[in-house]
């Protein structure tokens, strides 16, 4: 392939840096044919250059301030692949856009608290700023939304973000076993970090749901607006009560558009068995958009994880390589609306409760009166097994209600003497 | 927005053509802040201008021969949505390209006959052939194959390409019906032509999986290299079969890269309930592909209809107006290989065979005994009921054997005396 090569310097050199090394090197010949030009790595930052990867860099410079990499003449992009939405990396970031130079990042934290003034910058510069590997490397999301689905106006856009968490429970699933044993061993197998906060809390979610959001209807990311509720809290029975109801519970990120505004959250919820969301099992991601002509659509694919992140970063190149330059979120910077947010009482839905009380005469009519005073009316009751005075759970269902009445009626239902522990409270969505 | 218009002429005002006026004025402002510049339709072409279409056409120049639009001065694309390989569709894109003026077509038929010297043709002039609605317009999977994916040495593509079948097949599973009987009631309802052939033979997915081929291996469309089987001999018994056994049968374009070669096919298959593909029902499309880097993923949504056509013709319209230029199938024309395919022969799976026989002694002995001498092993047999001497259905599972294999020996099985009408054999497909 003839063209001048497309120079670019890689900032981070863990997996997914490594996966970016390979498959450049491994698909050299089909990337060229592809980006009409080859892609040459010029420079790498890391911080231990000794250390064995496997990849040949023999030829690059090798720079140990990351950030010094926006300094090299002739750069076509820098890829930063560090982490963190503060420190080097944000500085890298910062130095290549301010010096022209466009940048694809892997770093969705980065764009969910810093989303906003990075795309101006971009703009303000004419560099690209890309992050297709930021959401679900293994689905082309960020293309799909920003450009695939660019004619319509979307209504929603829902995902399962995190593999670790779709991950557990997809285990506790298959073997009945509880959350925190499943997470030890997830720990053991390297799916789940040592410090597994930011994925089973739904943080790692929501930076990726307000870059989904900042994409889909046209809005500055923004983090703080976001409810956040993990999955720590989900219990063996939860697992079996929801298949015995046909459903399986996933993490959502979910964003839609109502007439009071913008409603994100990120909150486990049940989908059906049965439906193409509902299979989505192990490490995998899927994200669901509607839209006012294209109708629903969903895609399924893994994550995270070097293959798929590399694939993601490379097809970045490979657009600004044939000069492809799109703004950040889709349209101008100063065009991208601030808040108009809503909070999840408006959603109208079934749902599913779970609660531990003790076996006493009258408990149930309790909780059915708290529910009949909410306006919540009851679609079905699981209660399994009979032992006075014991903890016994009963899982009921509700007919179509708004959120924000359900959940004042079971904040009231926790308040029971004879409810014992935290009610778990999930939406259950249909598709 | 400021910036020039992106002025287009429309050819075809059906219902597609309709769908892309209404995509265009209801979402004109959002499709501008995407586009960076408005577009607007300067011309048409339909057959009858008088006809009540529920749009204003009023400001457009009016044209009777749709290949006069390639003659307007200053388009900046033109958009043909005649449809049919031939005739006007294919002299108004050869008239437009050699003018220079980029394309955007739904037409699949058109790409998958005459797509390579298309390709050329635009490469020579200039100017863009963009086809994402060609191809499952719910779902940006050419974007995502040219784009996305554009890292990835791609290992295969399947798709449930065709809405009318999936529709046919699904409801022959929920009521129990026959093929013909619910073919019947699916054109009454519009969800199936008045000459269903080209649907149900399996053309039109043929033509559909020869675009996904030239985009995922590199190599120029070639309808004439695939191997076609449509759902016409799917029976009632087959779709409870396939349930008892855990599957569902799907219409599959499958397209592959082995060590001999690619092997194309449109063929009746298998593929667990439990899958996502499995999951897609009704109308909907859906496309998996597994690439060297990405691994596997799997995309759903609408395959026809107004709304998602149209938004797959708009966002290429964005596309063409934000100044994107690539190559029509991922690669420079001259770079498209030539041929390269090989038979579904060596394909090894399982594999699903319904055998009708009279109900006579040995006749499964036979039946085994010329499996066993083409080495297929058996799997599992379901055979229900019995009635001396009037037909019974036998439905048999194979272990993994190469599909040429299990041909032979099934052709040899249809000459049995005691085998009455065609045997039905179909691959199961793992995912």
């Amino acid at each position: 392939v003839a063209g001048k090569p497309f120079r670019i310097a890689l900032a981070g050199l863990g997996t997914v840096g490594v996966g970016v090394v390979k498959a450049l090197h491994q698909n050299a010949g089909l990337i060229a044919a592809r980006a009409g030009r080859p892609v040459e790595i010029a420079a790498v930052s890391a911080r231990n250059k000794k250390k064995k990867r496997g990849v040949d860099l023999s030829g690059c410079t090798w720079v140990t301030d990351a950030k010094a990499l926006a300094e090299i003449p002739g750069l076509d992009a820098v890829v930063e692949l560090i982490g963190g939405a503060e420190g080097p990396a944000h500085d890298l970031v910062k130095a290549s856009l301010k010096n022209g130079i466009p940048v694809v990042t892997a770093n969705k934290a980065l764009l969910a608290h810093h989303g906003y003034r990075l795309a101006k910058l971009a703009e303000d510069k004419g560099a690209a700023l890309k992050y297709e590997a930021a959401v679900a490397g293994g689905i082309p999301v960020i293309k799909s939304l920003r450009e695939g689905f660019a004619a319509n106006n979307i209504k929603a856009v829902y995902g399962i973000l995190n593999g670790t968490c779709n991950y557990i429970l997809t285990e506790m699933r298959e073997t009945g076993r509880d959350f925190a044993d499943v997470l030890n061993d997830a720990q053991a197998k390297g799916y789940a970090e040592a410090d597994p906060s930011f994925d089973i809390d739904g943080v790692d979610a929501a930076h990726k749901l307000c870059i989904l959001s900042a994409l889909a209807f046209g809005v500055r990311p923004d983090f703080k607006s976001l409810k956040i509720s993990g999955i720590r809290h989900i219990t063996a029975r939860d697992i079996l009560a929801a298949q015995e109801l046909g459903f399986r519970i996933k993490l959502l990120g979910s964003a839609r558009r109502t007439d009071k505004g913008i409603v994100q959250s990120v909150e486990p919820c049940l989908v059906p068995i049965a439906s193409p969301m509902g299979a989505v099992e192990g490490v995998y991601n899927a994200v669901f958009v509607e839209g006012d002509f294209v109708g629903t659509g969903l895609s399924v694919g893994r994550g995270a994880g070097e293959g798929p992140t590399a694939s993601a970063v490379v097809a970045d190149l490979i657009d600004l390589a044939r000069g492809f330059c799109v703004p950040a979120f889709g349209i101008p910077a100063a065009s991208l609306k601030k808040g108009g947010w809503t909070d999840t009482g408006g959603i109208v839905s079934h749902f599913y409760l779970h609660v531990v009380v003790l076996d006493r005469p009258g408990v149930l009519a309790d909780i059915a009166a708290i529910m009949r005073d909410h306006e919540v009316s009851i679609e079905a009751v699981l209660q399994r097994g009979r032992d006075p005075d014991k903890p016994v759970s009963v899982v009921i269902t509700s007919h179509p209600a708004p959120q924000g009445r359900v959940e004042k009626a079971v904040a009231q239902i926790a308040k029971l003497r004879s409810v014992a522990g935290r009610p778990c409270l999930m939406r259950i969505e249909n598709f």
